[in-house]
């Protein structure tokens, strides 16, 4: 098949590279050319100009924020120059607003729009195992299902609405930073009483609460080592802001969401907001006389 | 080993019965007899008294609350009276202020007290692979560990100090509690947007949040089928005020816990306090306007 | 001086009939011609269009709400065909993006806009005791300042940026509705240990906190009577809202602000949107086991 | 009348010598000698011991905390030595239970135990206009009542239970510590607008908030001036402590007051607690992007 990707960061770069050892052919387009570069090594062909990546059947994009997507797609006119048949997957994590209205944009010019939002690091992305959830027209995500499969182990598909998918992600986000708060207060209780918090951390990520999240952030806070950041309290703070707007947007409260945006605020005015989420836990710590 | 057991719920029932098939002779005692009765079939002596079932090498005490355990132990005398040698492993999730002052006492008789705290339900106990959370002195503990082989899959010591095994428990309830808290606002966001919550739930549990935690409460928030309940919500809020009074006592502070405590006030102010805990989602899907 | 004036609610009228009284001509426009009349019985010309009404040397609009204000003024057309010399005196509350988005357009016309928020009830305008709240170009204040004085007791000037007197009148509606809260919980305090609230108001209302705010919500929460409402708790929740997001426009949390929306999305839940203000009270007395 | 008077701080020296002024015979103790030279030499009498203090008809204390008067009055053994007729006034700010606890013993006595505790400061004690909070039996009020006209301005009389006295002073502190809070949030939201802080609080504190808290803190949060302290936020924290658990006692939540108390926490824990509680704005304002 004949395939786009627009995006070349540490997760794009390593989703294109999984599409083409699929064997397809891959039109990639970045703002900086030297990952352009690398995958050009790997088989992909360079694209001079995002047009040409979006002259395909399908494209990926993977850009940093609803910014660049806004710049390269909308404001060079870009958008409005698509021809049918195509279909546009967009993996970024943007807001669900954003992603209604480009759903209805594409649908002006004929063109399928995927929201493919996905769970997992660059490392993840590497192995090919990401989780991707997607909304969408069905009969789209059908045809880009084998390319789904290159990238990850599963897709979770959320209905023909494209912001879903979005909704989904920035609530699955929501439950993530809340659970980092709650290990965070819990690991300066036990200290309070002169036990190692990495004692409580090791017991519950092997019995209640298996999987990457308390194992992962709760070393951190155990060891209360929030440097280098695998995932940035500031980027925590942009998807706590964006959790507590999408429920707005519905009138939907989100308590414990702005008990941790304070939380957050706090973290950043300690200038700590370029460390780990997991600094998180400073903020309780912080308070105990 | 002659063994005492006193307190027979369906915890402490299921306990004591896998303490009997491990061939050891076991003494029961309960307030009410039905229970006694049933594990005399399945080999147990019946004590006539608490105190012949602390006239033994080990004696485990499973009762229903504090009040319970410092009826039977402490304002009959019952204590006072114990010999040396003797360990006393109490398995109750108890208050950690009242862990220390049996710990205390205990000592003034020369008799050892283990807190032994356990994660897992009746289900469990019955399995024999119940978490146990243990602390108190070591060669008690040494003594009491093909004992607990034979009620738990895994033993998690915990230092010197009973009291801490308490507040180890604790926290790990609080932290469950929090989670809940968490799915019912992340529930809500996704429903205001038309999404089914069971498929929040279904991705999560497979993905970044497996274990039974997320799958069970997030399965009975996605059907908002709250009864009957496996866990009161009234029982919650001991839960979360011990975790409140608990931080309190070394000045930690604990916002999240506060919080919860709010909205589980709320609950019972709406006659809801005999429900699962799950039903903490309802408080937030009550605002939604 | 030739005046226009638009929107007679039960504000808009009292300030139009002071101004009468004070020897001017004065034109009034409504969209419901009931208020019309009863002021043309006390001397005002009708205005057969909002056009007419801002054909005058100082127009003051009072209209509802910013949706009422950008249909008559925007959608309308009527703003571009303004003629310099005019002073628009905007007495509503609305929020302080869309007073400085009205700033600019007039500046674009030549025309001068003032904002001019009050503190008072219709009982107070009709007295024409109102505190005026006013920022905009100088020497249109100054022009203007001979009106405020048969409007207001006092006129409080805050600078030459309209929105300024729109970000305080939202600062003081935020600080209102926090002593309320606060009210509220203090007095399910000394209700729970059996003490009359009604002591508790009459003695901080006469002490420590007089004035009209303390005595006047502290007495409707001793009484527990909130209907009919003078002030309506689903205003206090656009209000509080309008907060939230003033201070989040210039990233200044607002964690107050936070718990009382959540509080005041209780009470609509519990269809007492309609009630006074007052019944924030009732979220807490409903906790208490 | 014979009076005693124990507890001679800056609060205490004022009433006692105000007490002399109506002609009365004072025998006067405190810890530390200097005090009592001072009133001596108005003409007071020096007890040389608590007990002689106590063998007055009316004795009055203005004891630091509850730990003093437990040591000065129970660990001493005097209460149990008093004897009727005896009328004991406690001035100090306790906790409600302790209060309710000393009614009982004085009661054991034979002894009459009213609870007095005060609003206002030092200079307003020397002007002899304090408002006075009183609960207790209703003849040894009465037998006290000239004296109290001595001391203050009025007397607020709070029915038979002593604890009474104490659980209304802490609930009007609790309202005290919420308008600063609100204060401190509204100071940064018209700040963040580039509006100066000091413009509200004028606005406020002469229209709808007169009387002196929000004059007085609103004008140290102006100029984030905070000191020295006329009340230090560490007894802020200890009053918000009180109020919580005074509330807890009966079951009654406090969300604005554990929201506080976070934020106090967080002053100290910024090294700021000795500083005037006005400092609780800059809590947020650290938070300000």
């Amino acid at each position: 098949m004949k395939i786009g990707f627009v995006g070349l960061g540490s997760m794009g770069q390593a989703m294109a590279a999984n599409l083409l050892k699929g064997g397809h052919e891959v039109w990639v387009w970045n703002r900086s050319p030297g990952a352009v570069q690398l995958l050009v090594e790997q088989g992909a062909k360079a694209a001079t100009s995002p047009g040409q990546a979006f002259d395909v059947e399908v494209v990926f994009s993977m850009l940093a924020d609803d910014q660049a997507l806004r710049s390269v797609l909308l404001d060079s006119g870009l958008l409005s120059s698509l021809k049918a048949p195509l279909i546009h997957v967009n993996m970024a994590t943007i807001a669900a607003d954003f992603a209604a209205e480009l759903a209805t944009l594409h649908q002006a010019q004929g063109v399928a729009y995927v929201a493919a939002p996905v769970l997992g690091r660059p490392n993840v992305a590497a192995a090919g195992t990401l989780e991707i959830l997607v909304a969408g027209p069905a009969d789209a995500i059908e045809t880009a299902q084998p390319l789904f499969d290159l990238i990850g182990r599963r897709t979770w598909t959320l209905g023909e609405q494209a912001a879903s998918a979005n909704v989904v992600k920035i609530a699955v986000n929501f439950m993530l930073i809340s659970a980092v708060e709650a290990m965070g207060e819990a690991a300066a209780l036990v200290r309070g009483h002169g036990i190692e918090s990495a004692k409580l951390i090791e017991l519950v990520s092997n019995t209640v609460f298996p999987g990457p999240i308390y194992s992962g952030y709760g070393g951190l806070i155990a060891k209360r080592n929030y440097e280098p950041a695998a995932f940035k309290a500031v980027l925590g703070l942009k998807d706590i802001n964006l959790a507590i707007e999408t429920a707005g947007n519905v009138s939907v409260p989100l308590p414990m969401g702005e008990l941790i945006k304070d939380h957050l605020l706090d973290t950043i005015a300690h200038r700590q907001g370029h460390m780990d989420l997991a600094v998180l836990a400073e903020v309780t710590e912080r308070r105990v006389k």
